[in-house]
């Protein structure tokens, strides 16, 4: 049997999520490399509680087929939470729950991009962002990120001259860098957007990871019509029961809804159902409080290492979120990193297929949110084992 | 703002899904135009408890992050249930775990559809089916199903002068008529499928709703290669759970992870153990057993009040499932029919989006798995009089 298999399937880079998940399953490995939230920080006593509550009170509701939009009161969860902690103008109907917020990337390039679409992405950029967007053949055009901002004068030129349908970025904590864009940096790009047309389309899984818990500004707030926003509840309540949303204007959620149905029908009615219960009836602000005290420790502990035991290793310094970036001198190499680190029994994830448009060869990722401070003293002595080794 | 969606949304059929959802929730109409399974034939208690074991046994894998692939105990568990049901030598890393088979839908046809790539498929056809193509702008040739089978000289010629990259089609209890293939005709699909190496894609949501239990042989029983099969287990035991799967050849697997984890990374990790659990400690076959008598009763007694009540109108006999199509004389329409109905508070499912290809404006699919014995007494009384209102 020969199987004739779509030509977009050649676009796609090669898939490295789930090397990196199956690396993560290794028990006997310390990763940074993959992007878990710390396990012994998911409430699972508290989520157990609402399970009991939903299957009590709306049980039939919660295992029966629902609605494609999404759990209304949910929706108006959300929403609330962009007008009280950000001073959004968001309504329910803006809102959309997805399968995380990778399903938006998924849904939002099937939405916009045609083969040879331009599509603007920061670089490094986020890889499943990367790997959702090639299914639909676009031409990536990326613009550099820096501790900053994007390169304000290249996010100008791509807007203007290349037109992309929208821009990805991630101004808060970025996946891969752990950066987050300036205030006056959110105004420009959305001045520059509003100007040009063109969408920002915002993923926001970090925002709540702030270790100050101050809210940063999106983009969206200075140009609502442009804003298209991605939240998730992966990283501050829990992955495995994929409940992200796009909050988008009226015309996207109209076609989002459409391509939203045919894709799988509805979200998951008893996920939405508990999600909304466990934070409605828990403290989710001091929940979160707890976790941005601990990966800001975790962080800490990380950049100090690593500027201790890897001195010619340059990295970001997040703010937030679960992810640093490094960068080696010239002429290393992150993939020979990486198998020198798993002959250590740590892993790390190079940078290369964060890097659309090529290079990245000499960076690494470095996630803080999954072990613990024991093992990352561990791990990191490992690493820096690993990193002489690979240079003999 | 000038939103600059995809070419590709001009190829989607306008959506009725979102319109019978919104119908069926209307408390006064009695609804037979959708496709829920029976509320209170959900084993609520059964799925509460399931829930609550593995929130004691094992919460913390249930919350956190998974694998592409889906739960191994619960790909196990179907692959195991396709060998001892159906005589098929099913392996766990045949099958996928998906959101619902909608999304097997969604990305089998991102796996092997091009613009213009023909697909194959019965008409009428399944409407979700058509909607999750769309998107990726096939051309749709179909072949007329009867009671029995597709015209089988049709078949032969499509797939050996069209070429199309998969035939798909629902040989147990189809949606929209209720028909099952013949033995005899899943035999001779699986010979020319074999000759020609066109694929089958066979969804068989229903294939456990057989009113009198018995096993019907799937074409990929005969054609293993050709076969791309799909389940549920939304009809069966929850749809709000969003639990389906693959079983596919390994090649076609293999190009599944990578569009699925794209996708949305994973299927549900929640959702995936708690069905599990219920699985296998419940007693799911005895379960099946209750599900098939009150469908088999229901779909007796609409048969029957057709042919009394509305007697110029014809009508599948469904052996299972929980579909049949009723079809009017030439001249009627089944749109007037729709809204003659809406005003007598009974809702039907006009038999237009269902054809691919166009026609079928006489036809109507009705629904018996969600309402209840007395509700139909009522509704097809209400169905009796609407019809002949749009006769005026």
């Amino acid at each position: 049997m020969n199987y004739q298999f779509a030509r977009r399937l050649d676009a796609a880079p090669e898939s490295f999520l789930d090397r990196l998940f199956a690396v993560s399953r290794d028990p006997e490995i310390i990763s940074f490399a993959g992007g878990l939230p710390m396990t012994s920080l998911i409430d699972v006593a508290g989520i157990r509680d609402a399970a009991a509550a939903v299957f009590a009170d709306e049980g039939e509701a919660a295992l029966q087929y629902t609605t494609t939009d999404g759990y209304l009161p949910l929706r108006e969860y959300i929403a609330g939470r962009y007008r009280s902690r950000l001073g959004l103008p968001a309504t329910a109907g803006e809102i959309r729950i997805t399968n995380g917020s990778q399903q938006c990337l998924d849904l939002i390039a099937k939405i916009f991009v045609d083969p040879s679409t331009v599509v603007g992405m920061e670089q490094p950029g986020y890889l499943g962002a990367i790997e959702a967007f090639s299914y639909y053949q676009p031409r990536i055009k990326t613009v550099q990120v820096t501790e900053e901002s994007p390169d304000m004068k290249a996010f100008s030129t791509l807007c203007r001259e290349e037109k992309p349908v929208f821009f990805y970025g991630i101004p808060n904590f970025q996946n891969p860098s752990g950066t987050a864009y300036s205030d006056a940096a959110r105004r420009t790009c959305a001045e520059i957007c509003q100007e040009t047309e063109t969408i920002f389309y915002e993923d926001d899984a970090f925002g709540e990871l702030a270790f100050d818990g101050r809210p940063r500004m999106p983009v969206k707030k200075y140009a609502p019509e442009c804003g298209v926003m991605s939240g998730s509840f992966s990283k501050t309540v829990s992955p495995g029961m994929r409940i992200g949303w796009v909050y988008a204007p009226g015309p996207v959620i109209e076609r989002f809804d459409a391509v939203r149905q045919a894709a799988d029908l509805h979200p998951n009615a008893l996920s939405q159902a508990v999600m909304h219960r466990y934070l409605t009836t828990h403290d989710y602000d001091g929940h979160l409080r707890q976790v941005r005290r601990v990966y800001e420790t975790n962080c800490r502990q990380m950049c100090d290492l690593l500027d201790d035991l890897l001195t010619d290793i340059t990295h970001t310094t997040p703010e937030g979120g679960m992810f640093m970036l490094a960068t080696m001198p010239e002429g290393k190499d992150s993939m020979a990193l990486f198998h020198a680190c798993l002959a250590e029994k740590v892993a790390v994830l190079p940078g290369v297929p964060f890097y659309a448009e090529g290079g990245g060869h000499t960076t690494f990722r470095l996630n803080f949110s999954t072990a613990t401070e024991e093992e990352i003293r561990v791990g990191m002595t490992r690493l820096a084992r690993a990193y002489r080794n690979s240079n003999r």
